[in-house]
């Protein structure tokens, strides 16, 4: 699966490696002010940060010598920077990246504060530091040393960062259909993933996509005394859990019916690939700390996080949560659900069949709403063509190894949005790591990856235009 | 089952009556001054407040001519005040109440805050307005009326106040048992509990016990991201609802093997007289804004409620459960389940059961733990005797009407325990009302029946002596 189509060792230019080692503290130093701003996308308390973080992004692209502007939508802003001084016939990459973070909680988890970026053993722990601020940082740095060594780049450039990835890019694809001339390029680079295992770079095959639900269930009109009111009033606690038992069967495969409906299987050779990958059940345990693994059966573990689709809870409230015990029977109840999903799923087919199901399961005596947050389609790359090549090459020159191609479990919505509006082949190149706890507390990016990332990325804009 | 034993038309005497018309609104002053005090016996940082309410309770039981002290225990201290100038041969009663308050949560539902009492439609609001402060407070100043107006009571009085009910009393029984001397008495009366109806004064027949437990299921060591990691990963929130949905049966009883064994059927008196309780599902369906009941079929509501035992989900709590969508896979998962019991059941052999249940449905994967927080035995009452007798006058004087005899689904762990150590009889006579909101946001008590309260209470001291 992991070869390079040219048969010359890769190097990474050495004017642009000084000019990267010279300016390492900086490129840190600059990196931490941007993880400082607490850019939650998901909570409107913090909406003048999340803007915060983009003016402070467009003055960044501008300062390097970028034209760039901070486009407002119905949402978050979108920063959109250009160079287009190439020779010509030169292509034209587009980078996207997202300014936007996940909230930080549980706060007391974080081993240093979620917005005090922190190094330690070689990683800097911060909320974005991998997803994906880090990594959108990889190639503005990248773009900028090119810039400051040699005055120009070897490609025309166009950057766009959004506000809004980690609550769907409700607003993207309708920002990119607006602007789809001016974004016309032949390929989109985005690093917005994680590597196989360090030291190893890998190129995305594939994404995963997601429908994200809510599910609310109301009983009594209050919280009501258990003792007083038990035994007679259906409760919305445990009618929730009820519910959320149907969406699996006994041996772990979703229930839903017509869930699976229409999957297309991943071709053999990608599926040999998996299979090559160095990965063992009983290091991924150990790292995760449990000592069985769970899900479909029939697959292996790579098959289930990257082929295979999920009905997952992504959260639960109801009742009484605090210190000891409060003999409440809890008016309501609250699951956040989301399932991923793979090629031949649709996430808006996923949302009828979701309430479909939960209508038909519910009992009597509460009234249950499901709400669909957000979804995004599934994707599957093409693995040829020039973008792919220079990626080879790239990767190789900066880690010092063939790349692999992996798939992802987790889900990038306007991956196909990309790919249908601009008609251009999307490269999903990325530097983080298992274990980083993108979603998590103590999320993390590891400082050499950060550096490799910073050369493979000046290497391909290079070897692009070849 | 509601009769008088006396053909007197029972009267509350004029002196008493007016006294307590005369001091009327400083009864209302200082029992908010009582209910302000936020003595919530679950939360560690209110420990202050809660030994707080203990002193204020005792100084006031001092100012009305008791000896009353605050003695200390493991826990929250217990209140002991004393009265024993009654001429000789006068019986010797013992008044029990709690000062201790439900947590307030979630704040954002009172109308008004939780410790700032508030009269709307003749009713108080406050948290502890019903559980239980307002009906200890009906003591404590119909004691006083007596000590005003006549500078002495009909009976010797014990006054014992603890700061644990709603934490399962954990430290009273040990208290009883080491002063079981001092607190001999002929009988004990507890008001914290609801009459049927308005304007239906009400003596309880019955309490249910319970057995509350925390279970947590333990996954991966941190909060991971559901894209990357799911779909493998057994995932806690999923386990959790799973494992409460064995609880029942499709039918709603409850399915933890041998929960039903040994359970003492009701007379089919008690049985009888409940049906003849003006009572309609389709009311109580209105009044809790449900379109359905459920719970144990074969059994009808009061039935369930005071007969029947239960097993409810108290709270819920996983992951992320903020606006928006997180698409986390939580680390943890945590539920707080009890079951009501009734006699025949025992709260140690029901979490024996419990433990066994959880330990077989639990899934591999995630750690599974119960932890039993606090449990209390079912009580039945003894529907006869001298304190029996003039409660039913006391609650005609003061109501107009003649009692009724009704059960409770809630529990008050003591009761038991008084029965067991003292040998005394234990008279539940209760002036809160159906919706009262005890454990909920907007807990309440009416005027009217705090006013009628202290008048059945003045009386009922009168009636015990003669």
């Amino acid at each position: 699966m992991s070869t390079t189509r040219r048969t010359t060792k890769p190097m990474v230019p050495a004017d642009l490696d000084h000019w990267l080692a010279d300016n390492d503290q900086r490129i840190h130093d600059e990196l931490f002010d941007f993880l400082r701003i607490p850019s939650i996308s998901a909570r409107s308390e913090h909406n003048p940060d999340t803007r915060r973080a983009a003016k402070w992004l467009n003055d960044k692209l501008t300062s390097i010598g970028f034209t760039s502007a901070v486009h407002e939508t119905p949402g978050h802003p979108v920063v959109l920077a250009e160079w287009r001084k190439a020779p010509a016939g030169a292509p034209t990459l587009l980078i996207y990246g997202h300014y936007d973070v996940q909230p930080a909680e549980p706060l007391e988890l974080w081993t240093s504060p979620a917005f005090e970026p922190t190094i330690r053993d070689g990683k800097i722990f911060a909320r974005g530091s991998v997803d994906d601020k880090g990594q959108l940082w990889v190639h503005v740095k990248a773009l900028e040393a090119h810039l400051a060594v040699r005055g120009t780049l070897p490609c025309n450039v166009i950057v766009l960062a959004e506000g809004e990835e980690e609550v769907g890019s409700e607003h993207l694809a309708p920002f990119i259909e607006q602007h789809k001339k001016r974004l016309a390029c032949d390929g989109v680079v985005i690093s917005d993933s994680a590597m196989f295992a360090p030291g190893i770079p890998s190129i995305l095959s594939s994404l995963r996509g997601l429908a994200y639900f809510e599910i609310n269930v109301e009983g009594p009109n209050s919280d009501l005394h258990s003792g007083m009111y038990g035994g007679a009033v259906v409760n919305p606690g445990m009618a929730l859990a009820r519910i959320l038992a149907t969406f699996h069967d006994a041996k772990g495969k979703v229930a839903i019916k017509g869930f699976y409906d229409g999957i297309k299987p991943f071709t053999a050779a990608v599926r040999k690939g998996m299979k090559m990958l160095p990965f063992k059940d009983t290091t991924f345990m150990r790292e995760l700390g449990v000592k069985a693994l769970g899900g479909e059966p029939g697959y292996t573990t790579l098959e289930k996080l990257w082929t295979r689709p999920t009905c997952e809870v992504n959260g639960l409230l109801s009742g009484y949560t605090g210190e000891g015990a409060k003999t409440v029977l809890p008016g309501k109840s609250m699951a956040k659900v989301s399932c991923r999903l793979v090629p031949g799923q649709d996430p808006k087919q996923i949302e009828k069949l979701m309430k479909a199901h939960v209508k038909k399961v519910a009992p009597a005596g509460v009234k249950v709403t499901v709400t669909h947050l957000h979804g995004g389609k599934p994707w599957r790359a093409e693995l040829d063509g020039p973008l792919f090549d220079a990626a080879q090459i790239a990767l190789k020159a900066a880690f010092k190894r063939d790349a692999v191609i992996v798939g992802e479990g987790g889900s990038i919505p306007v991956v196909g949005d990309f790919e249908r509006i601009l008609k251009a082949p999307v490269l999903l190149v990325g530097f983080g790591l298992p274990g980083e706890n993108a979603h998590a507390p103590d999320e993390w990016i590891s400082v050499d990856n950060l550096r490799r990332g910073l050369r493979a990325m000046a290497v391909l804009y290079e070897e692009v235009a070849k």
